[in-house]
């Protein structure tokens, strides 16, 4: 595999945060994160988070569902449970939201930041810095970034993930940056605590434009190897053969080789236990239609990505499909178990 | 990238027959090869064939082309230029064939295997192995190797191959075998003369079924990436950024990381040199087609891969992309290059 | 509309077979009816024949379902229920047969039909006639012919039917009729005490076939005329009148016309009573992948027809649009009602 | 067909244009109209123009090709030769211009209003309206109506047209006119001369949509047709008898009626003469982009047109198939001529 480290690929470095911090202990001013959304995601991110910073520093949650911020003070400690997203904001240099959808994301933007009342300078003097790990449509990222910038109360990047519910509690995610150049460095200082990997692809919405291509990509070749798998299935072939011999040619790709959609061909992929776990076909389609939406806006007409819209559109509300890993999509086309 | 060795991949061995042979020469039989078609793919298979073997073993050629064959004999030389596709069947042991078009296939072997005047005892008391190399429809290929079976002359079997006009000067072609256990390692002998690996995935005609079904993913991929580079880069990404991420993640796959279509992406792609050389449009969608007609045969109807025939078929007339590698898609949906 | 009597459609005649039997009351024998299915379109099929035959006439009935042929006795009256589908086919010299899928129809032939038992000689003398209005695929239904034929206890045709539930209350069915030509009078004038129209299209298979294509036709030009309709409505026009001005227009088809998918455009249709009615989503995908089905194995690569099963499956399975009328495809695709 | 005068179409009344002015003779101002662009279509158009209007109303012509309007003047007779498209607009009140693209409307209307210099008052101080029979975008239509408004200097009006080239020789043209309700009776008196029909579908930009809309769902219907005649066709069916049935059925529609895709079936259609005439594929190609380009600003995603985009861009190249009829896409897909 390809490094990408000369281009933009930021690792851990051993002049990081933690190492400086360590080094200066005794001067060193307690840092303080906020964190709101204790989702699937969020909760294990912010729990890595916890543990990863020093134990002195201040964490603040907030959630929703307010058992699930008892549950975190509960399970992992050492943090307070802010009364609201406004709390969170006023008392943290860091704040990092994982939401599900763009009206979230905004009106949690919206109560912290007031125009009538802005915020009081964060702890230590220090520039507010809003991560936002959601995945919504960029224009949207944009719209809250630019409410951010123009209020003067902080700084606004957006960090969608990669890696899933697995990733997330391994503190394995990579992130997909996008933000100005002066912020990468503070930023990536934040997210490697979560994660193995932070990918820099441009200025603010970047990130999310970066996993939208993505993924609209995968959307695609995940229909294509079910296709092919199933074509070569339905002519006779042994299906752990025929894979074999694509993952050594030019039809290789991550459904064909890490998540083959037949049974029994990829080792621990969701295939050989009823499709059940991995990337649901629910998030599948919603990073789909966000990708159209934003081609939509840019005046690309698609091509195959309108077709495979439907073909997903009809998995995730088949019943023998639903709620299971996106490689099920085998199975809606037919294909031999 | 994975070894399939385990399965049944067949490298060439130091048991294989040159060492054997070679440690026999006093008492070795000379072999005799038939070579039928020295088109672009065949003409440098052939020149590899002829390096390889021993120097005194025959090899008989042939081509509808009288022109090629003469200019085979003066640049290669040590062959006989054969009078028919008869003549050539009479003297060898081992005949390959690479052909266009199923009706090529059929011909030569109408040609080759008379029913009324049966082609003598073959040199050596050797049973004849005729091997294809040509890619054409699975049910055509069939229909010969029955042909040949049936009339008692020898055995047959199919071993398309990838690769391209590089590959097959360089001596590093992939065969897909379809054969019968017995004939696997007695093939793979003549076969690794020319290529690099051979691939057996079943009985007769599993080798064009595997390379059919590869062939379509590729197909649906190498439409996908370009799709996908192409909204990021309307988006306002480099693109030498945005497939260096998703080289690193789930949308990595041949036609991202090898043959990128955005020019200057991936090294030496075509992409780079106004999409000259690499894999043909034409011949791109004529696999393509093949692999949907011998889909329909199966009653497998296609979902992208119908929506993708229309758009190579658009792609092999279209004056900017025509007789260009297949990554030409990007210029056809309006890529900026 | 352009009348096609001049080609082979068949309307009912003066000299038909009511009127000769009126005329020949004294002497005529009674006729034999048998009619298998008495499901949403048999039974209101049913009671129309029972209706218009003569009230001498025998009429034997059987379904799955006992209850249902109890309540058409109590209902209509004048008819005997069957013990078994045999019975039916020993005591009539004409058998309807109105059921769901290819693998009912086979087994219900299968025990009329019995080699080891051949039927008694039919009422009258007369050749027994096999009248299938399923809509099955065509290669089922041959197979079925074949086998009647072949067995020497009848005749055997198709006459598949379109006008639903509504049609076949009121009795104005089209019947879309595959038969030899010297079947065709007396197949008409039983189908024409269900229908307002028989259409001849050919020797057996003909009738489903041609189904089979109309309803291809339709199952696209319905999402067309969505996609179009949405558009015109996204972009601000008014949606009677932009309907308007396509059907005096290029873009005029049955679903624009009769069947508009905007609430309140045409009049009665089912979009203006939340697609309730209709030609359900389901039987509209049941026609399509019997088209499509029909099409592979005649080697025909669909092209619009792959995308719009899967519009069609999506549909079928969306809470918001099943069990609707297809048309409720302009709600799938985000249509403003 | 439905007739739709209730609503908003607008046929010649005997109170219209001609009959006011027949009555008012002696004293009626002569009128003066502007006709830019002479091309297939506009010529026989501004030819139709001429011959309606008063012998003693002026008329001004231009083209960017001069020998066009010289062989007018020659043929025509009684029009006066402009020097320029600015010295058109300041001869006339009435201007009608027939463009193929949007940049030429834009670049005509640049010359005709100067901001530095206005036009002086038209003739008999009428208000200058400007007829755009052009079909290009709605959002470039748009800005050029903004233009001419916000200078001042006249009204503007969107009147593509249907009927092609025959349409326009026979004075039998369809217009769909986006216009201000204040606008519609004067604009209609004009576009009588040169059609049958005026539908109003709303404010500016409303024809064009109308338009746009309607050539959407021809561009899909057409291949539907073309899709189901090849099934039908391949199955065995006669394709007259097929299309009778069709016809008849909820399949039909204006490609399988009158133009029917295959030869001999639609009487005059292009089929029967090599595809010849006709509506041209690069049109039907050319609207469906518009289409597709004017919803994905509205951020519509396309289902089935996505498809169609790359099935009439293979049309418009194929050897056997460009510069002929659009109905020629049922050559493409392989269908039995």
């Amino acid at each position: 595999m390809a490094s990408i480290a000369p281009l933009k690929q930021v690792f851990s470095r051993s002049t990081g945060a933690t190492a400086r911090r360590g080094f200066a202990t005794t001067t060193r001013l307690d840092a303080s994160y906020g964190f709101i959304g204790l989702g699937q995601m969020g909760y294990p991110m912010a729990s890595n988070l916890r543990s990863k910073i020093s134990s002195s520093d201040k964490m603040y949650i907030h959630d929703v569902n307010p058992a699930v911020t008892e549950q975190f003070a509960k399970e992992i400690g050492n943090v307070e449970i802010a009364q609201s997203v406004r709390d969170v904001a006023e008392k943290s240099e860091t704040i990092l939201t994982v939401l599900p959808e763009p009206h979230h994301v905004q009106n949690v933007f919206q109560q912290m930041l007031r125009p009538d009342a802005t915020l009081a300078e964060a702890p230590n003097n220090h520039e507010r810095l809003f991560i936002d790990c959601s995945t919504i449509d960029p224009k949207s990222s944009a719209g809250v970034a630019n409410a951010v910038h123009s209020s003067g109360q902080g700084r606004f990047v957006d960090a969608p993930m990669s890696g899933g519910v697995v990733g997330a509690r391994a503190g394995t995610l990579t992130f997909m940056l996008g933000a100005s150049e002066e912020l990468v460095e503070r930023t990536t200082e934040v997210l490697k605590m979560m994660g193995k990997r932070t990918i820099h692809l441009g200025p603010q919405t970047s990130g999310l434009k970066g996993k939208l291509a993505n993924n609209y990509l995968l959307a695609l070749n995940n229909i294509a190897t079910a296709e092919a798998m199933n074509m070569g299935v339905k002519w006779g072939l042994d299906p752990k053969t025929l894979a074999d011999m694509i993952n050594t040619a030019t039809g290789k790709c991550w459904p064909s080789e890490i998540n083959n959609p037949v049974p029994g061909v990829s080792e621990n992929a969701p295939a050989g236990r009823d499709y059940k776990g991995g990337f649901g076909t629910r998030l599948m389609l919603k990073d789909l239609k966000l990708a159209l939406q934003a081609g939509a806006e840019s005046n690309i007409v698609p091509h195959l990505g309108a077709h495979a819209q439907d073909i997903y559109s009809a998995v995730v509300v088949d019943p023998a499909c639903k709620d299971r890993d996106f490689s099920v999509v085998y199975r809606y086309i037919g294909g031999k178990e």
